[in-house]
């Protein structure tokens, strides 16, 4: 398998590097060949070469079998609202040109990090979402325009109807195999994209009769989310009700520095987490590497089928945290300071 | 002075029953006139005349000097996404006719409380965050369309350069009398609407070099407002951005049944709680009546000037929290089966 590391921005650089060796031990426990290569992405690659996605990565990306990408972005960019050029821009049309439609967010609660979230335990206990973010259509990709004196501005919200389609279909497959619960989530009462995706949604319900479907407005379902998150089960929802969603449900893991994520299209997937690029604390030892090598392991699930060893991961994870190791992240006033490692340590 | 009662939907109509008996209870205790008038809006009014805001309710609207809504919606409308007519055109025409700009919604904690929500006490206490979301613009009102065949559908999102400046610059200056924190809250980072929007904040900041402005990207201010909702005081945001973060946010306050709010502009002010119509409860007695309390507390001090007034219901409202009294949605397990209140005993 060829795969290819996309380190991005800020702390992406320090925890892919450990998505990568937990890779690379998998590969040599198991027996599997693993041909790594690196490409660049974001502030990196503008810096580099003032393209966000050089077609060199944007090529490489397409021959490879699955990415491991780290983070992007950079705070230059979000104070300077005129910027042209910004790193988010790779992001995106990465995601476009190799048609990752589909944003995998399996909210992973692990039973030692119960106490790091500012959600009550009895609150969280038992709590076990998958999210399918809608990821190359809405307002995100509609046309953008400013008029020529700065006086107005615009997005345009879309979706077409197979949009909403294939997304919903890949929900309602994975429901299956789980509690056969989908709530999908739209602002349908406002919003006509809302309605035809909601209309879309109803009609593939009939074709999952064994799926309890429910449909829920975004500004109730990010309430419900804190209130009572154990209610979810797969959530559906467009791209930026979506990137709200998951990151709020990233308290329900303690920390985002805990989750992975999965971008799926019809050919290569797009392994990440869903963190940020962090600046602040990057080049210091001190992001959390578990969501990259989280992502590593939901690669070789769903990218190459290779479930025996993503358990491997996940389990190593797991014992990790059950010995009390914590990066700073998702530590508590009680946790020994003997127990608070380092980027490199926890990796 | 004269108030305008639209109960609206569902639980609107028991809920403002005692809105405005509280506005009764304070005019005969400190000597004010208040005349009352009713109106119809939304589902009620669809089926008594067919058009969810009716000509004679808006006019009494502009004629009156305040006024206290219940709630909107109905579940027959929100699962027939292909309806034409809907309750909440009567909300968003009334909003837009008055030039309703800047929703203010308080996140008032009572310490009562703490322990009515699903965060921990100690992430909740002290918190007081003051929100302003703009109210007549964003995707909300923007240009929608639906293909002819059904399989493309858009709403187009855009803001003005007044429209941003003038809901800024009342976040501004409600700042100056807090704590001199603002934190705008956008997606600059993806939408051409936000990076005109964090442009204008930029420039108004200068103005206010006394207040300390941050800016931050939903995502991140949705999980923000979980993990540490303390580091926020005023939050400045869009329509469709301040529908979702309110809404999350209602859970600091233990309940969406205790938050009220103040919609204003140049002319009449519109008071209501944030909550929905609830359907499922209606009509049962089991309502909270605080929020629409709440927001008879916000009339008289934000419409009226009478701050002595709108202590007093706010201090009635602690005081009987603090005697015990619960409604349904603010209990908790330990909360004695005789404290439990229905809506008429609460009000
Ligand atoms: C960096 C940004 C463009 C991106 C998004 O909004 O999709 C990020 O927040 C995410 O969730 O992957
Ligand atoms: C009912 C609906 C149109 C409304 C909105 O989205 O503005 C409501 O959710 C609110 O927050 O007042």
């Amino acid at each position: 398998k060829n795969i290819l590391i996309i380190p991005g921005d800020g702390i992406g650089q320090e925890v892919t590097t450990w998505g990568k060796q937990v890779l690379e031990a998998i590969a040599a426990k198991y027996g599997h060949e693993f041909a790594f290569d690196e490409a660049i992405m974001g502030h990196t690659a503008i810096e580099a070469t003032g393209n966000p996605l050089p077609d060199e990565t944007l090529a490489k990306a397409k021959a490879s079998d699955a990415i491991l990408f780290g983070a992007i972005g950079h705070a230059k960019y979000d104070n300077d609202p005129s910027a042209k050029v910004r790193p988010e821009q790779g992001l995106l049309k990465i995601r476009k040109e190799l048609g990752l439609y589909a944003n995998l967010r399996p909210i992973l609660l692990f039973d030692e990090l119960l106490d790091a979230s500012s959600l009550k335990p009895e609150v969280l206990r038992g709590t076990d979402i998958l999210f399918f973010r809608e990821l190359t259509g809405d307002v995100y990709f509609g046309e953008k325009n400013r008029n020529a004196d700065n006086t107005f501005a615009s997005d345009l919200m879309n979706y077409h109807r197979y949009e909403v389609e294939r997304i919903a279909r890949k929900a309602f497959e994975a429901a299956r195999t789980r509690s056969k619960k989908l709530c999908s989530v739209d602002k349908a009462n406002v919003l006509e994209t809302s309605r035809l995706w909601r209309e879309v949604v109803q009609e593939l319900a009939l074709q999952y009769p064994d799926v309890e479907t429910e449909h829920m407005f975004i500004d109730n379902a990010a309430m419900q989310l804190v209130k009572n998150p154990k209610k979810f089960d797969v959530v559906l929802t467009a791209n930026l009700f979506g990137d709200i969603l998951t990151d709020e449900a990233s308290q329900i893991a303690g920390s985002m520095g805990m989750l992975a994520s999965a971008s799926m299209g019809d050919g290569t997937g797009f392994f990440e987490p869903i963190h940020g690029s962090a600046h602040d604390i990057a080049g210091q030892n001190k992001a959390n590497p578990l969501a990259s090598i989280l992502s590593a392991a939901l690669m070789l699930d769903i990218a190459f089928g290779l479930q025996e060893e993503a358990k491997a991961v996940t389990n190593a994870v797991a014992d990790t945290l059950k010995a009390g190791w914590r990066t700073g992240d998702i530590a508590n006033a009680e946790t020994p300071a003997d127990k608070i490692l380092g980027t490199n340590e926890m990796g």
